[in-house]
């Protein structure tokens, strides 16, 4: 059944309207009819069966039938994914396999070896591009919840920040090429059940000595994602991979 | 250092020119100078190291140096990936990432609700293309085994062909459905260094209930890759990731 987010809180029997892109979806593109069901995900994260009950005028109105049981799709704990700014269809990829695999937080990340800067109005419109495919992988895997997209962030911004975050990780090549594969293993060991980790990738070319210095000043810990080298774009598939099968399998 | 695989059996000292879409790389792309240095890889899975001696009119002569230690780069396991026929970008990208991730041979599969088929003289060209992806990623990756790709295959060659495989898996979204998420990680503890494993996917369409019941009745095992549902191109992704993690990390 297609699945829609909602910005509101939803109650039973309630009637309600789609945003515009989700109208134009279910009307146009679904071409829904009256009496066809869809899911519809409220702002507390609740997953509801709604029926459309009349179009008119292409807009259609739906009437909230009851709320499904929770079907778990979350991950159990919250996985924020930092990554340094790779070219765009790259770092669309990594949004929409990360949020097909979990993840909860996307923070873009300038570093000094990305090949590509984000300037001026560029940003915002990098991030809106972002949230849109954020927003269309979690309807269509199933998910309770979009992950956010936050603002282009640092390593200065992400050492401010670092109390915010229970268990923090750097993927580093480097650390793979000593063939030290464990530490992701042994943090995964600790996680509980709702704790958070940030964990941060860098772009095509990769972290420098400096940037990996100064998040392990305030706590973040290297680790491998095995022997081979994967690319900027696999790396946070792989990771988020990893931690469903260590977690949810 | 750049790599490049070689379809002869090298010694140390030898005289050797790569094949000719690999020379342009090492001569036009990579802008080579004598002296300057590379791995190779080759027909046995040996990586060495080589310099280039003489560029003449335009093709590069290099000398094996020495063999290099084993970096350990493959998985332990062979790991098999059988996937429905999907859009050709999204059949690319299975096996870049997939080569990434350590798969060992691809397998495409011809099924009922694949929407493309592939037929006539497109097999072959398909097929090539593959291979030139699954070779680029290996170079990339630093692997020392370029991933097979077979020929076009069907749910009968793989009932036949059953004996071959010693853990054999479907990725099948009904059994994630129902919540039981154990199996892989199951089947994964039983697997031992030097083990066959293949997995079947789905294209887009999914596998139909007769296909699985093909695949089950020659001891394929049904299992779940966790509770989201992951489109096509995700899940060979999330699966390999995982026996990594799980073999190497």
């Amino acid at each position: 059944m297609q699945r829609y987010f909602s910005n509101e809180a939803l109650e039973v029997n309630q009637q309600i309207q789609l945003e515009k892109d989700d109208n134009h979806h279910i009307v146009r593109v679904m071409r829904g009819k009256v009496d066809d069901e869809v899911i519809i995900v409220d702002s507390t994260n609740i997953a509801y069966k709604a029926k459309i009950e009349i179009i008119e005028d292409n807009v259609a109105n739906l009437r909230i039938i009851n709320a499904l049981e929770n079907q778990q799709t979350e991950l159990p704990i919250q996985v924020t994914i930092a990554c340094g700014l790779s070219k765009n269809d790259k770092i669309d990829l990594i949004v929409q396999k990360a949020t097909e695999c979990g993840m909860n937080e996307f923070i873009p990340l300038a570093l000094e070896r990305d090949v590509v800067k984000w300037k001026g109005n560029k940003i915002s419109n990098r991030i809106e591009r972002l949230e849109r495919i954020s927003k269309e992988a979690a309807e269509q895997c199933h998910r309770n919840v979009i992950p956010e997209i936050s603002h282009l962030s640092t390593i200065d911004t992400l050492q401010k920040e670092a109390g915010n975050y229970k268990h923090k990780l750097i993927a580093y090549e480097e650390t793979a090429k000593k063939g030290q594969h464990g530490q992701l293993k042994e943090t995964l060991k600790e996680v509980q059940a709702g704790d958070n980790l940030i964990i941060v990738f860098g772009s095509e070319g990769g972290l420098t000595e400096l940037e990996v210095a100064k998040l392990k000043e305030v706590g973040y810990i290297e680790c491998s994602l095995g022997p081979r080298i994967l690319r900027a774009e696999t790396a946070p598939i792989y990771a988020l991979s990893a931690m469903s099968y260590h977690l949810e399998v």
